[in-house]
């Protein structure tokens, strides 16, 4: 019976399915000017607390960022999520809102926000969030404000 | 007495214990060829999941593999395992099936499999974890596909 | 009334306090020589177990050392820690011993420990610890032996 | 007079030209399945040849490409060539042919060339020239096949 | 007779000399902001040439300079030059005028230069070199804006 | 003709020949532990020249070579040397010797050098350039005794 023969052969080609919570990570990267500045503190304050950072004309850094999800290999495709579909998402979150931008000046989400590396991947997990849908889910954001220095946030959940 | 004087001179120079479970990585790469490609599902499907992965003619990567163990430093070794012993399991577990193979069509315990990043993390783990001994504990499997992509995998009792 | 204007202005300019466990990490890296020797062992016992690392002539790596503390951002800094201030400490606690040192020899905190990559982590914590001041904790001492290998400590209260 | 101020401010805001011949690079990445075989040979002098290189199964590699122009900077601009200008022509002569495809046989400017690295950047080289408009020159083309490989080409004029 | 012997041993332990011309590079990092711009044109032209890396509110990189000298080696030291008075010239000429500073706004020595890579390089050059003392000679000033855009200069009187 | 057709049949699946000049080059790694110290000077002498790279316990290194190669690609293997080969003999003339060993007191061929960066290249040179035959020449030696510091040698007839 030919109709049968060719369900066995469809079942036979079936990809094995691996079953696990496997976490996947992207990396993007963005140029950005801010510096560290508290405005309800004096200039001195912030000089004694941020030194050079503080520096009221600018520096900035080559970001990097890596964002990880979490999930079950889908049994069709094998992915937790197309990792070209979360680089569009964080394109549209993150990199067009600030690469090339001035953090403290100009995103309306970082807005009255210190752009500590701290405090940025909080923010940037808000933004990105929204965008994981299940069964995936965000795990962490981790940002190199430099090779030498860098932050992860896993999700208001979470104590250290 | 010397008997005794040498007892305590070898107690003195036993090396001293540090107590505590330690996490200990051994990084190794591999160059492989592969596609993503559904089997089950037609070519139009597969070109809208994977785009140019799903190339009938194959792309390739340098795969970069960490593995991490933990446990308790020997007393008398102050290892966790011998990192050249992990090396020479990853060598007859992972590269020798792998480097310089097709992933698809030449590994025997990856027959069938779909592989993603994703499904690579938890095939690996099922190679690695039958040759790592108590009182070691395979703790993760990280496999960069690129600098910019990877993927984690830490046993099945994991969830994400 | 302009005393209750600037109140405004200054409630207003305030920064935005994002509540979240941060992980900070700071990397600093040494130059040393060390060698793995047991001296309670046989010369024969030493070579089975390190080969060419018990070499009594040395060798030596540049270590990267990876420091990490957990915290929530301050209000007033967006801080968990200066990494200035943490930059100073890893300084004074680590860097100043080991340096251009040998770690087996001239390191009080390592005297009689075999500077294995894993007993390392351990000793590295006590030194640091005691450093890191409430409400930041430290979290994870990561150290890279060479690019291809490293060890992760997250103190003694955490089976892997 | 008006026009001869705002001559003299226009002069004085020209920005001041630096002299001198500068190499500029810009880095670009693909990943791609090959295999190094000659036809013209037998099989088993494919294999004592190139050994697993030859696997009729293919590897593959995340290649890293780096094209270095050099010239004047531009006085109006700055620039030898605008970076992004010189990453569209990479993509259209070299990343669109050759990303996630086979180099032995997808690639219509590699027909008939076994891809050594060595082969790669001389034929990437004939790719990437006839879009360098003058005053800028190519001076080299650099292919990492892995992070311990790679291959320099400076065009058919030097000798080595 | 003493002095002769100890003038024989003497030179016996003198350094055994070894001939030839040798290339140190000493690499060294900055964090700045910038933006392309060229006051004599207008807004529109800017954004044409430039585009987001004119944004007006700045942007930044974690900037990498890499500065090679050639020259013999010292008969006594085995030195070019001592690479930590290297980095303390590059401390003076560069970083200390270009750290945590905006290139186009604060830098005395780069007034009225477009900061471009290019543009960068040659003004470096023309910064150390005075710095740089017979029989050691300045050969190249690399600098990398991004991990994958560098620039290399190496003087006035090399053409490309 | 049968004979004439398999003779076309051969020419046309022999490959096609790139002509020119190529530059190739292998990375390898190795750990040694040294000391910068001349025995003709003083102790005091040499604290100054050297600070703590003097210090009579020694230090260390994860030093990284990269070997350069020049010639035109062999018509047969798209070849200037199979880099497998250049790696056995780096492994022999360099890593055996040199891996896991102390540079100024265990290595024959450094007897009576400073093992400063610079000397280093060029004792290096003079161990690898009789293993190197024609056509393939030695292009340059290259020396990273850290990420942040290295030395290049180009051989004894390059002024620099």
């Amino acid at each position: 019976m030919p109709a049968k023969t060719s369900r066995r052969k469809a079942a036979a080609s079936r990809p094995k399915v691996l079953a696990g919570t496997v976490f996947i990570t992207r990396q993007v990267h963005f140029n950005a000017a801010h510096r560290l500045h508290n405005p309800a503190k004096s200039q001195k304050w912030n000089v004694a607390q941020y030194g050079l950072c503080t520096n009221p004309h600018w520096h900035g850094h080559n970001y990097v960022l890596e964002v990880t999800l979490s999930g079950q290999p889908d049994a069709d495709t094998g992915y937790i999520m197309d990792l070209s579909a979360l680089k569009r998402i964080l394109q549209r979150a993150i990199l067009d809102p600030c690469d090339h931008h001035n953090l403290n000046e100009e995103v309306a989400f970082l807005r009255g926000i210190i752009p500590s590396t701290e405090n940025l991947v909080i923010a940037f997990w808000q933004q990105i969030a929204p965008y994981i849908k299940a069964p995936a889910r965000l795990h962490r954001v981790r940002l190199f404000e430099t090779p030498r220095n860098f932050a992860e946030y896993y999700g208001p959940g979470i104590a250290g």
